[in-house]
């Protein structure tokens, strides 16, 4: 823990702004910046927890950094939102070297450099036990246009942007090795998408862009429950096709039965579903693919109660809305 | 810790929003809201652990929740802002139970209730150890004004609102005695300045609307503190005159080291600390007595390198810029 929290927090602020709209930043009560009135504006915000979220063992400073703002941009992405700014803050135990405090700074600031986002407030407090860092960040997004969960309407597709469980899975190889042991190509990817997984930015603003009546969800906590999140929010039942979910090759490293665990019920990999009326799909799928992101065609939107039924041939399996537990 | 967090938050979500720029509040990946082209919007975020800035011994549940808000309120305060929404995020041990977690809500909403403040998002997390809760708060202010720190200027007079020290000497009783003991009226008076502290939204907006040039600070983290980050923003050095400072009646309970040192570095009596010109110093006591706000001069801003001098007759003393520690 830094001994002037002030001087710290001013050392690690970055000295230039990305946004235009900023009038104050770091230093004062709040900070201060201008309406843009061609926007709605956009808040949300995550909490990790040291040992439920992440350990030493599974994360570099670096990395929880990155994660800590991530999942947050993940979030503005559902929104079909422009990231703007984000707060940061941190509750740190003494176990943790300043030198890991900076890490996890130079993490976030990494981050918010690349989609040229500021970084305006925060706090920096001591921890009994566990490093706690929770983010908040504030976007936009045009007016008249929203993907919000409740979209969705019998009939529609259930799109998703990529394979799922690669995180699940590489968070597994960690648990059992550590971040520090040597790794194969394959092993490398999956432990990327654990500590690395990209934003769906792109693709939230392409399906907004299409001002169709989407729904969109970012997968956090496993795809099974943000589907189960979009059938409760539109009042639908939802059928996933097992053999349309797409399955990472990497993955097949694993039994059958551990990775379909992980892609029905493993979290953050911070792909997108979605639901788009089958009229508008191919529009969609079009606009994605010039992007570069290709979209699958995973499930049906059916009126009934809010469930989740994955279909396998005969086979209907009712999918539960379970949250994702890092260390159960 | 609540087992289907998703639906335990809609549970103790308001059913009604005072906000009428509201859009979306919880229950999809962010909230959404418009743009008020008349403000500028304000950010601001502080977390608060347990065992570090509060224990069950001192504060309530909804004693908890309540300053979680209120903490960050009084940032709004200091800028002269109107509150609008919040978010909180709770990390929560097992330790605690769901009527406990239900009382830091209560909490919370209650006083959101009271400045018709809207609660937009949040998360609940499980937490190993302590409970943490970090709560971001959003507002706006009019353009073409601010009440920034560094708008100090040799010359000015440096007015309080109201005597500080109480909530530290709280805050001691409640460590000696625990919140469940019986108090005297007195004792009562200081408990209270340090549970429910409250923020000086009145006293903000009243500085605000005079137009003049002034540097508001909070007094999260003592007098001096506070003060000092005055005196470093503008680039100026600060005298406090001891025999204007105020000292509350209930202080004269403890020896006069005691209270001196709770006057002058006990943080969290949210009263506000700040510069005005000769010139403004009557109009903004007059409109802040309109309030029903009394406001003390208690000092002189100066040139020179920033520091903060308590002057006492003959005796000068250089106050430190030591942040405020619960428990130390």
């Amino acid at each position: 823990m830094p001994k002037d929290e002030f001087e710290w927090i001013r050392q690690h602020t970055p000295q230039r702004h990305f946004q235009k709209s900023l009038i104050e930043g770091i230093g004062d009560d709040a900070a201060v910046f201008a309406s843009e009135t061609e926007y709605n504006q956009l808040l949300c915000v995550d909490t990790m927890i040291e040992n439920v979220h992440f350990k030493k063992k599974t994360m570099s400073p670096e990395d929880i950094g990155y994660k800590a703002l991530a999942v947050n941009l993940s979030d503005i992405a559902a929104m079909g939102g422009i990231p703007v700014f984000y707060m940061v803050s941190i509750a740190v135990p003494g176990t943790w070297s300043d030198d890991e405090l900076k890490g996890i700074y130079n993490g976030i600031t990494d981050l918010g450099a690349f989609y040229q986002i500021d970084m305006i407030g925060g706090d920096t407090v001591s921890s009994p036990h566990e490093l706690m860092i929770s983010v908040t960040v504030y976007g936009k997004v045009e007016h008249n246009a929203s993907l919000l969960r409740g979209n969705a309407k019998p009939g529609d597709y259930v799109f998703l942007t990529s394979a799922t469980g690669r995180s699940a899975a590489g968070l597994d190889i960690l648990l059992n090795k550590g971040r520090l042991s040597d790794f194969n190509e394959k092993e490398k990817v999956l432990i990327n998408h654990h500590q690395r997984p990209k934003p769906k930015i792109i693709a939230g603003r392409t399906a907004l862009k299409l001002q169709a009546r989407i729904a969109l969800n970012d997968i956090s906590d496993g795809l099974a429950s943000e589907t189960f999140e979009i059938a409760e929010a539109s009042g639908t039942s939802i059928e996933l096709f097992k053999n349309q979910i797409p399955v990472a090759e990497e993955l097949l490293l694993f039994s059958e039965n551990k990775y379909w665990q992980w892609i029905l019920y493993g979290g953050e990999d911070f792909e997108i579903v979605g639901t788009v009326s089958e009229s508008d799909w191919l529009k969609l799928q079009e606009a994605m693919k010039r992007e570069g992101i290709v979209l699958y065609k995973i499930g049906r939107v059916k009126e009934g109660h809010p469930s989740v039924t994955l279909i396998d041939g005969e086979k209907k399996e009712s999918l539960q809305k379970q949250g994702y537990n890092h260390f159960r």
